[in-house]
């Protein structure tokens, strides 16, 4: 098992934690889902690729001839970002199929890249003057996502063909590059960060530096009625207090920038990322972690701005969420970070595409109501599609999916922490642990030791936040080890990390029970979208009411009745695996003269009136729109 | 006093009222909206749209050279909207300076015009052909808006100079259109219909009918991610239950075909249009009036999707629900029209234009959090602004409040009918009424006939669907008149016009007490962003509590505590005529902890923590941001 981490920070970053070298998921819910991402998503990728012309750009640019480009500007990212996937399958393991359509991909990439290092299919067939238009061409970052899929396929297979395109047009932008150049969407600074770990050029570090912080200058010009806050361009990062403008390219900015202050031991820089995550977190994140409020300009809203059904929550804003995220825990090893990471996969990446893994969202609301009009394609109410016209957000999966393995755990010179819980197993140093669990729908994980070196070191487990009757038994275990570590059980503080340090042996064992079970949650009074609402919550899952589930009422009208809850048995259409909740729960009364003029002179808030009682069934939201599509809500008023 | 109505149905029009033939608004509150209209936000207005560069288009077009076009490709309509409200002006009181501004703008306009009829700067500017992307172009829009101007020149100042330039035009939309061609932005459809009822060339009328008609069948292409939706291109409004997409676009649409459906007495379209217009009141409409929930597309959200922050309420949108009204008001005699007509023009248009006339809102929201982020231009964050690269709502608040006089009264075979209540006076056949009224501070309206035929007639006073407390008094007249109409005070049913007939007498007044006091109001259940919330109203206007009032906690953190209102005395920094609002009040503790992630396990929705007891005060919605800006709301949970 090879040390095939996304993120690998220098042996002289400023890191707190360092990535496991081997995360490997075997089975359990993460297996089931990159098993559906190898075996249907990226097959069926890599045609829909095809067919939008995205390959066909690269093939006119190689012939070098000029020709109709095809698709948006950011095409060739699909193909790098579906690259990427590829590799990281190759990693986990190879075959020839894959191999094949990756060194095919490979070989049309190197060969539509100019001599000079520079690549970018829109600018060589409109025939635009390169960089001209940085605001909204997308080059850099196009470039940055050939980076990444070039440093995935250097570590996860070897190969480093692809690596040599990609250092060929980083030299060319440490030459070439005009002076104070930005991207209209960031992206490439994290891909300079990742080349320069993998090749030890520091120019590319120092191109993403100064990427970095020279941003936030008003320099970038305006387009529409957007102000520069659209494209991070009105506040430095250094400066900034919360994110703001495009989610995605927020938080991809935001990410970049955490390699930046950890390859340079940037502790200011680093500590300001750290507050606009907080910032982010408390004011600008739906309960499912899903980012950015607004469909126009597809970006974060103000503070408590978290409308559910208004959300757009744009599936690759939560892959840059986790990003971001991942390189904070590094930075800082505070467990608020990874309980970010978990809560955002499971809820707000996940939902991004279908159970059968061949549809997707790009928009993730947490609301459809009755009547929704789908008149945009993007639109929740026109339930999962096929592919997108912009299609950033399904390869974006494919890659997230491929490499979550490398997630699970990090090491540091203390021991090994394990952050997310997935069958398989992890290798850190001398270190390697097996992990089985039916996680998330079951609370109990249990870590065995597999190897592990003579002297003592520490096993660290996060406890996530919302397990507030976690408890850790040690064993049962090998023979007898160090005092206090016998196989009592202990509770365990949620929000941390339970350590226990101890000379190991193989075969040591230690249980976790996460108390899984469904639970009601609630919202502070300054996010009024939830006022008087409940959702529920189960484990790491967010639940929602499904239309499917509530025949003769409207989802619409529906409240929860009671704060019992409780586990239900398989929904006929779901996986068998998933646990539904129910509860009970009324509907309010939709009036027949609730059909005029809907505000009516009160001494009061308007008290619904409400029919008998109805069984409320909630499934997990990641799940929903898979059984047709319909209304849909997260939040429900309780009465 | 001629008659300038904006809207004149022909005498063969399948109407229920007609525009009375004079309104004439002197003094009381919006007298003085229309003097400031006059003396500050025209002039200022001609000015804004020099600068521009739509005049100095025009200038270029009629060198017929070429040259660099400046602005929107809808800037004509800038300069055709400011004449229109020239016209009306001249009409209200003509005078030297007014008559030189309107006939230097009318000569450049008659000198841009093609010999063929056509006209528009942008196409003719760039050289792009006719008709080649009337999506986008607004060729028509821009068409429609010089129809309208020409039609107020011609009805207000009997300058028949402009009225030639439109028919020209429209001549040569008869004759040279291609079939089946539709504008992006509907706006020609009632201008043709309002052209071809001030000159009687039924081609025009048949133009309009065929763009009403043929609409709704998904043949223009579509743009950017929007379905046809967007565009009104989905479903023919025959056949359309809801309105949908741009908000603006939707209602100009719906008030063309409702000439086009008087003028051909078209039942049928008639029918859909008044169920469209329903639907949009019950589930599409804010307390304000005001229109579009989604910045993104500026459109129309889903049904009850009414989130106050993210309102759009584009002034302009107001303004075509005001006219959309006034012709469904003429077609049906229903006083739910005008209720909305009035509902709209005070908080919805109103609020689009400071208080002194030289800065405008854009884009009208019903709370702006503490916080919020005024990146963009139209962001109410930011304030009001002096004028707008998108200047499409300043000229039209020009127009209509010019020409506002014509909207308060009708006539009918039987008599006259009151719809909105200003001191001035109303001509209608025989009849001139005069109106003394306070409104809307005071709800006391004093009618007096100052000149009446011999025979009976029917007063109709509408009474607000608000007043819950209305009365009338017949006198003190005139001698004694017709049985059962004495002096004796009735009550008057709120949502009903209110009807008197009798044989009138020089100086027999009838006296309205509306009851304006303020109220509470909240909404129905499936209108969840204002549950658990109520909102203040006083007579027809809206109110809001506003930083200013407030110093020391957030607005955002405000509640109501008690259903106990009262009128409180005037405020410095606001007209001294504006009626504050007092309630009691209090404000939700914004805990420290409060700044981690803000969502929590519970057994049943969190309940705020109160702080003290707090005085609120509230002011009239459209009276907001007149003393800086800052976090508003017209929604206030109450506890």
């Amino acid at each position: 098992m090879s040390d095939d981490s996304v993120v690998r920070p220098r042996p002289e970053a400023a890191v707190t934690l360092r990535p496991a070298a081997g995360g490997r998921i075997e089975g359990g819910f993460w297996g089931a889902r990159q098993r559906v991402n190898r075996e249907v998503t990226i097959p069926l990728g890599g045609e829909r690729i095809r067919e939008s012309g995205a390959f066909a750009n690269l093939e006119l640019a190689a012939r070098g001839a000029g020709g109709e480009h095809r698709g948006k500007v950011f095409a060739d990212s699909d193909v790098y970002k579906w690259l990427e996937a590829v590799a990281w399958e190759r990693g986990r393991a190879d075959d020839e199929r894959l191999r094949a359509a990756y060194e095919e991909a490979v070989e049309l990439v190197a060969a539509a890249q100019r001599a000079d290092g520079y690549l970018h299919t829109h600018t060589q067939l409109t025939g635009r003057e390169r960089y001209s238009d940085l605001a909204s061409s997308h080059e850099l970052y196009c470039a940055g996502h050939l980076m990444q899929a070039a440093v995935a396929g250097s570590r996860a297979t070897g190969d480093r063909r692809l690596l040599e395109v990609a250092t060929r047009f980083a030299d060319h932008l440490v030459k070439d590059l005009p002076e104070d150049a930005l991207d209209g969407h960031p992206e490439i600074e994290t891909s300079l960060a990742e080349l320069y770990r993998e090749t030890g050029a520091r120019p590319y570090l120092e191109l993403a530096t100064r990427m970095v912080t020279s941003r936030g200058r008003e320099r970038l010009p305006l387009k529409g009625h957007h102000g520069p806050g659209i494209r991070q361009d009105r506040v430095p990062l250094r400066a900034a207090t919360t994110v703001e403008g495009h989610a995605v390219r927020a938080v991809y900015l935001a990410a970049g920038a955490a390699d930046v202050a950890a390859e340079t031991s940037d502790r200011e820089l680093l500590a300001a990322l750290e507050g606009q995550w907080r910032e982010m977190v408390a004011t600008k994140t739906y309960l499912t972690g899903g980012l950015g409020s607004q469909w126009y300009g597809e970006q974060f809203g103000g503070p408590h701005e978290l409308a559910p059904e208004t959300a757009y929550c744009e599936t690759c804003a939560a892959i840059g969420s986790v990003q971001w995220s991942w390189r904070m825990l590094l930075a800082t090893g505070d467990p608020a970070f990874a309980d970010l990471m978990e809560r955002t996969l499971y809820n707000a990446v996940l939902p991004g595409i279908s159970l059968g893994g061949d549809r997707f969202f790009y928009v993730n609301a947490l609301r459809v109501r009755a009547g929704a009009n789908p008149d945009d394609r993007r639109a929740p109410a026109r339930g999962r599609q096929d592919w997108y016209g912009t299609a950033c957000c399904p390869p974006n999966v494919m890659r997230l999916l491929s490499s979550l393995g490398h997630y699970l755990a990090t090491q540091d010179g203390d021991g090994v922490q394990l952050h997310l819980y997935a069958s398989g197993t992890v290798r850190a140093g001398e270190v390697l642990l097996e992990v089985v669990t039916g996680y998330p729908w079951d609370g109990r994980v249990e870590i065995v030791v597999r190897e592990t070196p003579g002297h003592p070191w520490t096993l660290s487990a996060r406890i996530p936040s919302w397990a507030d009757a976690a408890v850790v038994t040690p064993g049962p275990a090998g023979p007898a080890t160090g005092a206090g570590q016998g196989s009592l059980t202990a509770d365990a503080e949620p929000g941390t990390y339970h350590r226990i340090r101890r000379t190991w042996r193989p075969g040591d064992r230690i249980t976790l029970d996460l108390g899984i079970r469904p639970r009601l949650t609630s919202a502070v009074p300054r996010l009024d979208v939830a006022r008087g609402q409940v959702a529920v919550e189960r484990g790491p899952l967010v639940y929602c009411l499904e239309q499917a589930d509530h025949p003769g009422v409207v989802v619409d009208d529906l409240c929860v009745a009671s704060a019992d809850l409780r586990d239900g048995t398989p929904i006929p259409g779901l996986p068998p695996e998933v646990v539904p909740v129910r509860a009970r729960g009324r509907a309010h009364v939709h009036r027949e003269d609730d059909g005029g003029f809907p505000y009516r002179t009160a001494t009061a808030p308007q008290e619904p009136e409400h029919a008998g009682p109805i069984e409320l069934t909630f499934v997990p939201y990641y799940a929903w729109a898979n059984r047709g599509i319909g209304p849909m809500t997260v939040w429900a008023p309780m009465h």
